[in-house]
């Protein structure tokens, strides 16, 4: 289960006492990537452990496969260049299977409304931002963070009655809300608010901050690059992929946001007057 | 605000008062199709609903746009046939971004690890069930399903460290735990259950129980469906779709399922001892 999750360096902020830079414990987000007799076929981020059985269900759900007599082998590919061996699975089927995938490649033509689902390869796993986020001088108090969650949930008005959305706000470093989407999919509400940025002319979203309900994921981080957010901050936990890459474009990340409690996993210098 | 919930009736159980049909507010779970340039690109599945900020943001999570000014217009496709008009937004770009996309389209084969995602149509969402699921006799009472979230959690070893997981659990309807999952991303996490199934050579699941830690997808059903689940249930809520899709193959669908309480949405009939 090592593999499962890693320790990593946190500011922790917790009410009544000084700041502190504890280790924290984060579950691991990999990506993986299916290929069918040595093609590959899509690329999921998954946290590693039985990925033979995550290779194989895929199809499964792809309705590609059915049983076990359609699967002569399943495997990690020794041959990969350039990743981690343990992230890439190949399966090889019977050939009448084989013609069904080659059938779904002809008619599916791309990608998905998630980050990175729908890439093919590790190497498309990652967009690169076109905005320098390193540079963007905007700075937040843990005391403003602190509001922004009841804030976004007083005006969720379909999570009241459904308690089935998830919610993405944005806000100034004044603490207010400029703009708020939810939908079933967290990658949806997250899209939402960056095109409605795009038709207001104010991408990237420089010197802002977002919100999400849930946890931060890659994908989500990738999201906020990409609109040039320099601060996203989550409800619940990021994953090891999220913080990798929230550090590598300069992004401060901020998770467990509740009440006057959060950790701040990147970019800590943002946030000032935490004594 | 209107489509973004409905209401549909649900057998509502709670604990020390005789089961009671109410009708029960979801949140609407549709297909959108986007189209860039007329060429389906993308299906995800979302809550209607600034739509038109979905396909723009979805376009700039990918790398395609940048700003207002690589879209000549976005709007909701009026000539779909076999489907809402309202389903599918076409957006048209600027010479520039159409040779991203069909860059993309070229260089990207297929799909992703979510059930839907990388559909480029509608009428590819839905992948029928090999299984007749509607004719499988397994019941189970409001009392034994009570008692599977605990036994869900009480194994669930990664969560409890980092709170950043999904889990998903197959019980025997007499309540043993016979697989558990868990995975940042909870199609993931399904997929891996229904891999090992498929390795113990035990497809479809006929007779047993899932439990998913969080909310019932469409996505969710759907591969409970090519699983041949029979019954469903989740700690949270299910969207407009999950339900429809239940309903349509047969499977009992429970959702909130929280202690003694629960809310039954589709056969019902499978959940004796109820009174």
């Amino acid at each position: 289960m090592g593999r499962l999750t890693v320790r990593r360096p946190v500011l922790r902020v917790r009410p009544g006492s000084p700041p502190r830079h504890r280790p924290d414990t984060l579950v691991v987000e990999e990506p993986l990537e299916i290929r069918v007799d040595g093609n590959p076929l899509a690329v999921t981020m998954r946290t590693p452990g039985h990925d033979i059985e995550l290779a194989l269900g895929f199809l499964v759900s792809e309705g590609l496969v059915r049983d076990a007599s359609d699967v002569k082998a399943a495997r990690y590919c020794s041959d990969v260049v350039d990743g981690a061996d343990d992230n890439v699975v190949d399966v090889t089927v019977v050939p009448a299977v084989k013609e069904h995938v080659q059938h779904l490649v002809r008619n599916v033509t791309i990608t998905s409304a998630c980050g990175v689902c729908g890439r093919t390869s590790l190497d498309t796993v990652r967009t690169g931002s076109p905005y320098d986020i390193t540079s963007d001088p905007v700075t937040t108090t843990t005391q403003l963070l602190a509001t922004l969650p009841e804030t976004l949930r007083s005006r969720q008005n379909v999570f009241e009655r459904t308690g089935g959305l998830h919610a993405v706000g944005v806000f100034t470093p004044g603490g207010e809300l400029i703009v708020l989407r939810e939908d079933v999919g967290r990658h949806n509400a997250f899209d939402k608010v960056v095109g409605w940025a795009l038709q207001q002319s104010s991408l990237p979203l420089s010197g802002l901050l977002a919100l999400v309900s849930g946890r931060a994921s890659f994908e989500l981080v990738q999201k906020a690059a990409l609109a040039g957010l320099p601060v996203l901050a989550a409800v619940s936990a990021p994953s090891t992929l999220a913080v990798d890459l929230a550090d590598e474009v300069g992004m401060t990340l901020v998770g467990f946001l509740r009440g006057e409690s959060m950790n701040i996993y990147t970019q800590a210098q943002r946030v000032v007057a935490l004594g």
